[in-house]
């Protein structure tokens, strides 16, 4: 099969009609168990029986295509089907699609597998509905579950996860079960950076995901009036946060130049012109796959407190997210690599500086990922574009995985 | 007349009256032209009337106490009746109170002036309301008016003017008109920072009000996501504005110890932990007696804006305000100071951070201003205080002075 084969008009068609149902406004919405999603994973149902693939639903809504192997061994991919708010077209749905089109490709070359090809379509990862994330993959692995969580409008997410699976569940020759975990998981996806386009590489094969932690950081000083407070009698809540910042970013690009820093969120209190700000809250987030570099930022930004702590001047933090960093399987990655170059692709390895299903799968699977190109970096918004070729040969690449894992 | 005179305790009956009128929540709350403000003009219009003195009103409600003298010159003292939302007890109604105080003592004293003696209470200068500062100085010197004015609950300016100021010219015994200006007019009024404490000092004799101006400052950058953007790829808007206030703030250290520099508005967009701010705003206000000083650091600031526009990073300033410094009158000034010193209290010279009635009047007559400390400089807020005795010894430096220039 090459990058002209005519299956590319299938993917091409199935991947509009879904990103059709999908765009009810300018970008694409498909929040876990709306109808939207309801109708795309029905959609996606159809498509697997089409191609003559078992379908499995279980109580979460994670939709599984099996292609039947000769032995109870299952080489799985996959992604999400869920979108964030007017998201892009291809975060999510082209692992989903892509993954499907790769097992098709094998299906109609090499016929039945030693070990079935599973697609999964997870049901929910951006976290934009619920405050939880990775729902869909965490309950597949039987990972930890939030419970009584509602959504913006009240509803709850039991009942709404209820309502919405069993449309699924009614259709017409759908298995009703969580199924048995792989012995291998790839998920294919975009890069939703702008690394890949900078280096001119055709594929990112992805080492596993950076440790992540997230802080709160706390300014406490004195509001006061702008006009009559000398600068000598200030406790100037803001000025003391924008040096705290400074020195923080200092820190982080002295420790490693691949350790993000970012300050997303600021808030200033009272935020008038004329009154000194008496408090400042704001955000840090930082990210590196070595949790050493994240150990010695996060000790340096303790001492910083202290540092800028003065009198009626307080900074506190609290951490609030500190997700350790994930390292996929060196088997797969040594192996996709193979691949790769011997279907004449320039590639890198890189971290993944996002979060994935394969952050969750990995820690009950050996799992990898393969990222494609994303335009100018831009995701998570309607700008979002991956060119067709890109497209072509991230599916490409799954394939020759998935063939080297499911038929020797 | 001594600290210890009997006249103190209709002061602070008078005072505690008006305040009570307006204790509707915690704070103060006399905003131009509502219910407690007619009650609090009413009750200052019969405080007149029972010392015998003429009472004026005008079109923009500025009350006008006469204690006629020999001749057809004024010499006049006075502040504002309006407060913020939630004020303190003192912020312009000492000034009103505390020269109509001062009146009453010279006339208990010396009996009838060379020149007439006259106490304002101007109707607004706070700005609380309507979109608009000083209105009733500037109505009273023949200033430039702002037109077509609403508050918050669409309550148009002229509409609750002339429903507020026929109240007060339906009491008895009214004049109705906008007098000729005085020949001079001094404003006695709580210091609103903590210089006078910090220094221990009674008295603030204020040598002029500060310039000032303010700008937006807009820095745009690119909003990506905080995993996956490479430090080196990035065009934070934060950082930038980070960068180039602590730059700015460097630049008005350097100028003079005395130049104020508040950023004391910022906002951020989109706001978010996992977002690289792609646009950031923030105000910038600097104030400072010598104009020269502010035209040096607007210079500075121009150019860092240049300076710290890079690559998909702009940075662009809106300057909204540009208020030059007011000078007062040297002669006056120079006469408080002596008479200060006569009567045994310390004093300061000072300018004023804040602007006041008295930067409009400046305009038109030759002007002085007399501050008392404020307890921990703490302004426009229910916890604004002054002790009993500092309120004495202004208003006893205030009736020196117009003894003084009425008198003599």
């Amino acid at each position: 099969m090459t990058a002209d084969d005519p299956t590319w008009a299938v993917f091409k068609q199935q991947f509009d009609l879904i990103t059709e149902i999908s765009a009810a406004k300018t970008g694409q919405n498909r929040l876990v168990y709306s109808q939207n999603w309801v109708d795309a994973q029905t959609a996606l149902i159809k498509f697997g029986q089409q191609a003559g693939l078992t379908v499995t639903v279980d109580d979460y809504g994670n939709v599984y295509l099996d292609f039947p192997g000769q032995d109870d061994q299952i080489i799985a991919t996959g992604s999400h089907m869920d979108t964030v708010v007017d998201g892009g077209r291809f975060d999510g749905l082209y692992g989903v699609l892509g993954g499907l089109q790769a097992i098709i490709n094998l299906r109609n070359q090499f016929g039945r597998p030693q070990h079935t090809l599973r697609l999964i379509s997870f049901s929910e990862e951006e976290g934009s509905r619920f405050p939880t994330t990775f729902s869909g993959s965490k309950y597949y692995v039987h990972g930890q579950i939030v419970k009584n969580l509602t959504d913006q409008n009240g509803n709850r997410f039991d009942q709404a996860r209820k309502a919405a699976t069993s449309q699924l569940l009614a259709l017409p020759q759908v298995i009703h079960e969580r199924p048995k975990l792989p012995s291998a998981f790839t998920e294919l996806h975009i890069e939703q950076g702008p690394r890949l386009e900078n280096e001119h590489r055709q594929v990112g094969l992805v080492s596993g995901i950076v440790g992540q932690r997230r802080w709160q950081i706390q300014v406490q000083g004195v509001a006061n009036h702008a006009g009559t407070t000398p600068m000598t009698q200030r406790h100037d809540g803001l000025l003391t946060a924008v040096d705290l910042i400074k020195h923080l970013h200092a820190i982080a690009s002295e420790l490693s130049p691949d350790l993000t820093f970012t300050v997303g969120q600021l808030n200033v209190l009272p935020n008038t012109p004329n009154v000194i700000p008496g408090k400042v809250a704001f955000s840090v987030d930082v990210r590196h796959p070595n949790n050493a570099i994240l150990d010695a930022f996060e000790t340096a930004l303790n001492r910083s407190l202290t540092l800028f702590s003065a009198s009626q001047l307080t900074c506190q933090a609290h951490r609030w997210v500190k997700d350790l960093p994930a390292k996929f399987s060196r088997q797969i990655l040594d192996q996709n690599v193979k691949l790769t170059r011997q279907l004449g692709y320039s590639s890198i390895m890189m971290p993944s500086g996002a979060g994935h299903d394969s952050y969750v799968m990995n820690q009950a699977v050996p799992t990898a990922m393969i990222f494609v190109p994303s335009v100018k970096g831009i995701s998570h918004a309607p700008a979002e574009f991956t060119h067709l070729e890109d497209l072509k040969t991230g599916i490409l690449v799954l394939t020759a995985s998935l063939q080297h894992l499911a038929y020797s």
